[in-house]
């Protein structure tokens, strides 16, 4: 269980807030690991330990382990089960049904009894309203991680729609600001997107951001620590395959490690430069 | 592989538009079944067995199954191989996610080879606009089923916003309509909204929708079909409690044949008002 005054902590111990996200495809992992009786597991454990003084969160990408059915949510589970406690276990799932449905899903990523799994926060997707995010909810201390403004094409054909109230991206976090407090809600937010970081904390000041999208995907991390970041931080940004792909040899790991500490030393200037420490 | 032509004749000699909703919670199915080694799988064999005949679709809800971890994938996988292949098979997963993500859930439910799985529909959340359902379209004949209009409270929160073209979920049908053709494209409708229909239909007058919430959530069938049928018939109306749960003792997959059974005669009278057949 991470409180949020504990993610703060992390945050200025590690001097990092970055997020790894362990989206592993089989297909593009070093051939050598293939030998091994689980090579998605194999990966993930030496890019963990290879990284896990130097980020505060880890984000496996439900899709990569679903797409090997079976034997990839074996991966998954064993993963999980691997991960440093310490720090925010996500699970990047964007699910977004209500109910009883919502109630499953919950126990599929909450429910270590149920599942074999239970990660700290779930992405959830916004469209079927409150009733998507009140199972998680009901699980105490555990985080809901809704999305809100991405950073593809296809974000402009609805989340800037203006409805009236704003555009719906902004209508989506000034609605679920009420189902939520800033200790358990955060928003993922597009890196490429970091004029509209000013905007976003107009709505969401203590919320905790969740932003994909740096390296691999073009954004710059100085620009949404000018316009994102808050006195406690406030932004846990994400970097997948700019890390775990930095090397296809044997020396992946170290690879990682390498692309990691660098973003986390640029990570520590931009703390510093807003005096989060 | 299912066409909208053979869904039509499907439908047309089955004298039935429903589907069946496999949402089989190893909590509420008879205890008697849980001798065997999969009582879950055991479950939906019987109600598959007692209603292929009644029905032209059946819809595994992914959250039942993937709350049970591991075990539950297995039970989802060998389903999926169990159902009729004349059937619509629909997997309930409300997907919501872009680019290689969204190719990862594509092999989860549409490429065998890779997670054990082939269902010819998906469910889908439209948050994230057009990159959420390329890559299911790039398998050809498979169908993306949008999420559009919910039933639940929740739907009021940002279905209902107003966009400046109407309604959110008119924007996203009229959006999604330049996605896709009535071939590959259906919109889930909640049935509880029955006079919206006649409002969809301006907007999608020739998609399938996929209407749930008939039955145990109490939308009226005879409203549905009057205001959303199309001389095709143009719907597909799930039920899952109300027919799976039917009885609770050895004699459940009978009932569940009664239930779907007193569904596909109103169905069949609705056709016939409707000139379907």
């Amino acid at each position: 269980m991470i409180s949020r005054q504990t993610l703060i902590n992390q945050i200025k111990q590690k001097k990092s807030f970055l997020c790894v996200g362990l989206d592993t495809d089989i297909e593009k992992i070093p051939a050598f690991l293939r030998s091994y009786p689980d090579p998605v597991l194999e990966f993930n454990k030496r890019i963990i330990d290879a990284t896990r003084d130097l980020c505060v969160a880890y984000k496996p990408n439900a899709a990569f382990y679903e797409s090997r059915g079976v034997t990839g949510l074996q991966s998954l589970v064993d993963t999980w089960k691997y991960l440093p406690k310490d720090c925010l276990n996500i699970i990047d799932a964007k699910r977004g049904d209500i109910g009883n449905t919502c109630d499953m899903y919950a126990k599929a990523f909450f429910d270590e009894d149920a599942s074999g799994m239970s990660f700290d926060a779930i992405t959830v997707s916004p469209y079927m309203g409150h009733d998507t995010v009140t199972s998680y909810l009901a699980y105490p201390g555990k985080w809901v991680i809704l999305l809100a403004l991405t950073s593809s094409a296809g974000s402009k054909d609805f989340q800037y729609l203006t409805t009236g109230q704003g555009y719906l991206y902004e209508t989506v976090i000034q609605t679920a600001n009420t189902w939520a407090s800033p200790d358990r809600m955060m928003y993922v937010v597009g890196a490429t997107k970091s004029t509209e970081f000013t905007n976003i904390r107009k709505f969401a000041p203590d919320n905790f951001l969740l932003v994909p999208g740096v390296g691999a995907q073009g954004g710059s991390l100085a620009d949404v620590c000018q316009y994102g970041m808050t006195k406690d931080c406030g932004l846990i940004v994400s970097s997948s395959r700019a890390i775990i792909y930095a090397s296809n040899g044997e020396d992946f790991a170290e690879a990682a490690r390498a692309e990691a500490l660098k973003v986390q030393q640029q990570m520590q200037v931009e703390l510093e430069k807003a005096g989060v420490i």
